[in-house]
Formats: structure tokens, C-alpha cells, sequence
């Protein structure tokens, strides 16, 4: 891209950035390598790069948490500025590395770490600085939204949907991180942490992944207006709390996330003056990547002062806990067939004050006498806790045959 | 804004932003006003507002291309940097305004130009800067997206469309720019000139508004499968010129912009590395527009430099005529009832080699000896100016009642 653009991106700065390649560390120096880099650019010692006097800023594209670190940590300490597009590093260790580009005035640039080729870092850092952030909603894990998509369309079960993202290249080799939720939990992390002001304890972060769901409650969810998608919550609550939730939801087929398909990636943001706004395109790849990298680089190349761009500037904020946040819910109930079970079910969740605003269970109209065995409730508003303690009632019944199935409906 | 989120922005600046008004000039100082400024702030006085040295940034919201040109020409010429929401003045008058900023190294901000609150401007000059621009399709003007739409949904006519519109507030008492395409022009010249670098002179752009868009062809679209959208496209042709149009086009019912609705609008760019991406939100209004231009104020206040962002870099460049423009087409013909029409029509359309790739009349099914009165062609692609030549014979046929009707088919 450099080599292509890097002309282009001379003269759109009115010739003040230069970008040039001046040393690359590796693990393996004898691997075969795209690109025309000359070998005596290569190193296998990280530190190399932070300490060339000529080198002025640091990209870190290594991943995980341990070298990328240590390499991170380095530069900000010899006072240089950091490209990265690595989540887990600074959603699990951004807050001493905040601080340490804070004492050293040297910034860190990570609009790759968020949503690939979106520019959702600069969009809340520099578009939003003067609203309050009400909500943001995104669809930020092109894996689990493949897999969900082909679960929807295909009714694929989870492990074949898996496997054919696998075959075609949008799964990696170990798809953990993907499917559990916490790469787009990490996604979330960073984002929250810039729109409220505090580094973000991932501990304290709700994470669920699209493991255990199922093409049956994807079907009904489809019968009931609805898309399952495996989504990101940044809400900030009425009493200030800030709720941070990710997990496969119902979200209204006609909502605009609801045709965020395949890797795609979206990101919706409400500001208390800008309202409502969406922010669409690739999640991942090498050129969305290396778009977002190389318009930090410049960035980075113009602007020698840390203060560009809003970091978490509190110790701590009020982060809701999960069982206060309130939504809607679809539950599905696995029961035996036998007169009285609706009205035992229904019955437990009235004695906790949990609305019910509609019912379904599948008729199969060939044979209206066949054996009743789903049974699904649509609930009203309520927080989470209050229902899991209705659920904990309902599942001694004699009459529930597995774990009740729980999705939050979320209305964006 | 300022008052209510002051505080918040400068913390978000880790305290090196602090925005105070200083001076305010309008007409009329006994104009009622919402807000609770000072009056000892006021001035009928233009250039008191740069005069002052207690002014650091200039904000130019007043509209028109006189006064407007004089404000900021001044600023400029006192090295103070400039934030506008005046995109008339920048397209028709940006060339002079962008060397004098350059001259005197202080930069001109102009987010709330175009669309509002959406950060389209920073995402093309910062976010896309090591991209070559491929393409940009916009849907950048609310009120012909409001007055297509309920024509659209409601089957009301244009005069009866821009009413309701008017009642709203969703269109202004003069409505003239709006509807006639040149709002939308005007931020698509701006969108050009920054992602290809020259300055665009608007009387070489093509621009059609929506004053003649009938609820029939709006009807046929859609049996077509298509909505009928006043788009603006900045396209980068295969040999390197740029074609700029902006006018109602046949869009698919499937593709992101068709879903954009009501005052909303919606920009998609494509960059030769970052692939698609979209950005959505409100393109107007009090909120949006003061989020914009506190936005660009926090910029200004951070950056003495004149050279972030990127503006135009080249004198001139090349733009493509509209006759050698291609795209597929819609081409309503108006006719007599006689044997022989569609004959007619096919050959002179075959002589000048455009293919045709549908044909769509409206059927009576009550009536299948109902007079024959309107006959709808698909075009294959072909040069503008080669489907005027062909039309230009088509009209002169006997069997031809009205000029015809052309709609573009974006294929986007």
C-alpha cells in the first residue's frame, strides 16, 4: 500500500508526510514473505525497531498480549508514537499503557484495533467530542455474523455453519475468540472506555458467543419478526451506570444492523446532538487493515502531541451490573406435553411480576394432536436478575425437560 | 452545545481545550434568540468578530456566497482557521479560500458542510487518505429523499409531495436548491475536489433535481425492482477521469442506500484497499450540524497547522463529459396506440447498437384491449450521448406523443 499510494499520500498532506519502511521485526527471518522489502530491513529482535534513531513510529501488528506488550511499552517509553490494531492488548492492558503514552506524550493509534476498515476510533474520538454517547450497538465479529447468517438462511447447525466459515476462510484455525464473544467483547471494551472516559476491567464485562445457539430458536426468531445476531452493547442507563453487554440477540428484522451481512461489520452510535448514526464496511482483511494502519501512520507523522484523540481520562466509572440491565426477552421452554403447563409457567413468572406479551409454540398443522414439546414466552421488560430468579422457579417444574433458552429482544 | 458539554470536552482533551464564545455577529441585534448569550457579545459588524484578538477560530454559519466569502476571507488573512457549514461557498468559491489558507497556514474545517452530522469529510480526507478513491454514492439531500419517498409510499404527485414536505418543515420556504440537485451538487464538488485533489468548476457538473420525477415512473421502478433516489456519484473512471452527476436514478430495492429513508442521508465510498463502507445519519438540522461544527472546533483548537486534512493539491484535472458517461437505462416512451410501435422504436434503438434488455408496458388485466399509451424499455449500457443521439430520432416518429422519459440504472 505504501508503495502504491505512498505518492498519493504525499501530496494529499501538501508533501509534509513521508511514510518509509525503515526496519520490520519478525520471528522467522527464512520465512517466504510477500512483497519486495529488502532482507536487510528484517530483524528477529523486537527491539531493534523501537531503538533505530530512525525510526519515529512504531507499528505493532504482532497480536496477543505478552510481546506485543513488552514492544508497545518500549516505544511509548522512547517517547514514540504506536500504530496498533491489537484489541485484546489494550482492552486488557490499555490502562498502564495509557498512561505510560500520557507521561511520555506520545500517542497510541489504533483505529485498526476496532472494526477493520471503519473509522469508528477517529468517528467517537474526534467526530462525537462534543455529545454525550447515549448508546452504541454494533456488529463487530464478521465470523459469528457469517455463521449466524448461514444458521438464518441455510438452517445450518452451529458445528456445519463452523466448519463451511472454516473452509472459506472467514474462521481461523482456532475460532475461540470469535465464536465466545470476546473479540467483539474487547471491540466493545475499547470503545466504551473512549466514549465514558475509564479504562474498563474485562472482568466486570457480561460475554456470551454464539456456541449454544440453536437453528431452532434462529427459526422462531425469524417466525416472530426477528434476527439473531451476535451483538455489542454500550448503553449508558438513565442513573449514569454504563451497561456493557455482548451476546447473541433478537434484533427486528427491519432495523438497519439487521442487514449487516457476512463479514461485514457495523456500528451504530447515538450522541445527545448528533442523534443517530451508522457506520458500515469491512471488519477484517488485509486491505481494510492496512487502510486503517496507514491512515493512522499519517496521523501519527502530523502529530507529534499525545492529547489528539480522547483517551480514558477517570480511574473508574459506574458500570452497570448484568443483572440490573433490563431488556425484553424471548424464553423458549423444553416441556412434556401435559394439561396445565402453560398456566404453571405462567403462573411463576406473574408471582414475579414479569409481563408476558405474546406466546408462540410451532403447530404443526397436519397433526394438530402432536406431542407439545416448545413452548416460547415473549416478556416484557424486566431486568435480568429478577428473571433469572423466575427461571430458577420454573425449571424445578416437573414439567420442563432441559434448561430454559433465554434471548434478550433488543430495541435499538 | 458548548454550555451543556463544555466540561466534558475538555476533559475528553485531557484539559487543553477549553471553548469560549467571544464575540457574535448577526443582522438584526433585536431579533428574539433562544440561548442566554450576553448581549455585550453581540455585533452587527462582521469583521469585529476577526478583529478581536481575544478570537482564536472563526465560525461562519451566516449562508450565501457574499457576505459569507468576505467573513472568512478576512479570517484567513489574519491566520485565524475557520469553521463553516457554507458548502455553497466552498464549491463555487472554495479555489481562492483554499489558496489563501494555504498562504497564510490556517486551516479551513468545514464538516457540517456536507451531510450534516455525518463525518463523511474526515473519514475522506483522514481515514481514506492512503486509499485512491474508487467511487462515492450519496444520498445527501433530505428533502428530495423525503419528497421521493412519500411519492414513493404514498402515491402522491411532486406539488402534492413538497407540500407535505413544506408543512413538516422538512423542506424550506425556498425549496429551489433542494429539489433542483444543486444542494446535493454542491457537497458531491466538495467530496471530488477532496478525494481527487483538483478543484471542480460547478458549471462543468451535470446536475438534474427532482421537480419532474412522476409517480408512474416511480410506479414502474418499483415492478422493477428498483427505488428512484436523487443520488450524487464522484466516479473515477477506467482511464483515470472523473465523472460527477448528481440526479434521480433507478437504484436496486437490495442495495444499502435503497433503505435510507425520510430526512436521513447516506454516503458510501469505496477505496482501492478499504473495499466498501457506508456512513449513515442525519444530514441536517440544529443538533447535527452544531455537532459537526463543535467537532471542528475542538480540531481547530488542538492544530495551528494548516496542512491536516487534505485539500486540493492540483490546479485542474480530469473531468469526464456527461455524453461519454455510461450507465444502463430506464427510457419511458409515451405513444399512439398503432401496430408497428414497439417495431419502430427496437430499430432506430438497433441502428445505433443499444441493446435492449427488457421491455415493460402496463397490462390492464380487466381490459386487455385497453389503449397502449406508455412503453418502458431497459438499455443496456451505453455512452449518454450515444442514447441522446438515438432518442433525438426516436422522438420525431409519428407514433411518439411526449419527449421521453430517461432514468439511469446505478448499478452501485
Amino acid at each position: 500500500m505504501l508503495q502504491g499510494n505512498g505518492a498519493l499520500i504525499t501530496s494529499r498532506t501538501q508533501d509534509t508526510v513521508q511514510l518509509e519502511i525503515r526496519k520490520i521485526a519478525v520471528r522467522d527471518l527464512s520465512k517466504a514473505r510477500d512483497g519486495d522489502a529488502p532482507a536487510d530491513l528484517f530483524t528477529t529482535n523486537l527491539l531493534d525497531v523501537v531503538n533505530d534513531p530512525a525510526v519515529d513510529v512504531v507499528v505493532e501488528l504482532i497480536g496477543g498480549t505478552d510481546a506485543a506488550y513488552d514492544l508497545v511499552e518500549a516505544a511509548l517509553k522512547a517517547g514514540k508514537p504506536v500504530v496498533t490494531g491489537n484489541k485484546a492488548l489494550l482492552a486488557e492492558r490499555g490502562g498502564p499503557l495509557f498512561a505510560l503514552s500520557k507521561e511520555h506524550n506520545a500517542p497510541i493509534h489504533f483505529e485498526a484495533a476496532v472494526a477493520g476498515g471503519i473509522p469508528i476510533i477517529k468517528a467517537v474520538q474526534e467526530s462525537l467530542v462534543g455529545n454525550r454517547i447515549e448508546s452504541i450497538a454494533g456488529i463487530i465479529n464478521g465470523t459469528s455474523n457469517y455463521i449466524l447468517q448461514r444458521m438464518t438462511e441455510a438452517g445450518l447447525g452451529y458445528p456445519e455453519a463452523l466448519k463451511e466459515a472454516k473452509e472459506l476462510g472467514y474462521a481461523e484455525a482456532d475460532e475461540t475468540l470469535d465464536v465466545n464473544g470476546w473479540d467483539a467483547a474487547h471491540k466493545a471494551i475499547l470503545l466504551a472506555s473512549l466514549a465514558h472516559g475509564f479504562v474498563i476491567d474485562p472482568e466486570k464485562v457480561y460475554v456470551r458467543g454464539i456456541e449454544k445457539v440453536t437453528p431452532l430458536d434462529i427459526r422462531f426468531a425469524s417466525e416472530l419478526g426477528y434476527v439473531v445476531k451476535l451483538l455489542s452493547l454500550v448503553h449508558k442507563c438513565q442513573n449514569g451506570d454504563i451497561e456493557i453487554r455482548t451476546q447473541p440477540s433478537f434484533l427486528s428484522k427491519k432495523h438497519i444492523l439487521a442487514s449487516v451481512h457476512g463479514v461485514f461489520n457495523a456500528v451504530a452510535v447515538k450522541g445527545d446532538h448528533l442523534g443517530e448514526s451508522l457506520f458500515y464496511g469491512r471488519g477484517a482483511g488485509q486491505g481494510p487493515t492496512a487502510s486503517s494502519v496507514v491512515s493512522d501512520l499519517v496521523e501519527a507523522a502530523r502529530n507529534s502531541r499525545a492529547d489528539r484523540g480522547f483517551l480514558p481520562y477517570k480511574e473508574s466509572g459506574p458500570l452497570r451490573e448484568i443483572d440490573e440491565s433490563k431488556t425484553s426477552y424471548y424464553v423458549r421452554f423444553s416441556v412434556n406435553d401435559q394439561p396445565g403447563v402453560i398456566a404453571e409457567i405462567a403462573s411463576i413468572l406473574a408471582q414475579h411480576k414479569i409481563g408476558i406479551s405474546g406466546t408462540h409454540s410451532p403447530v404443526d398443522a397436519d397433526n394438530p394432536d402432536a406431542e407439545f414439546l416448545e413452548m416460547v414466552f415473549l416478556l416484557h421488560t424486566c431486568p435480568f436478575g429478577q428473571l433469572k430468579l423466575a427461571l430458577q422457579e420454573v425449571e424445578k417444574l416437573a414439567c420442563i425437560t432441559a434448561r430454559p433458552v433465554v434471548f434478550r429482544i433488543e430495541n435499538l
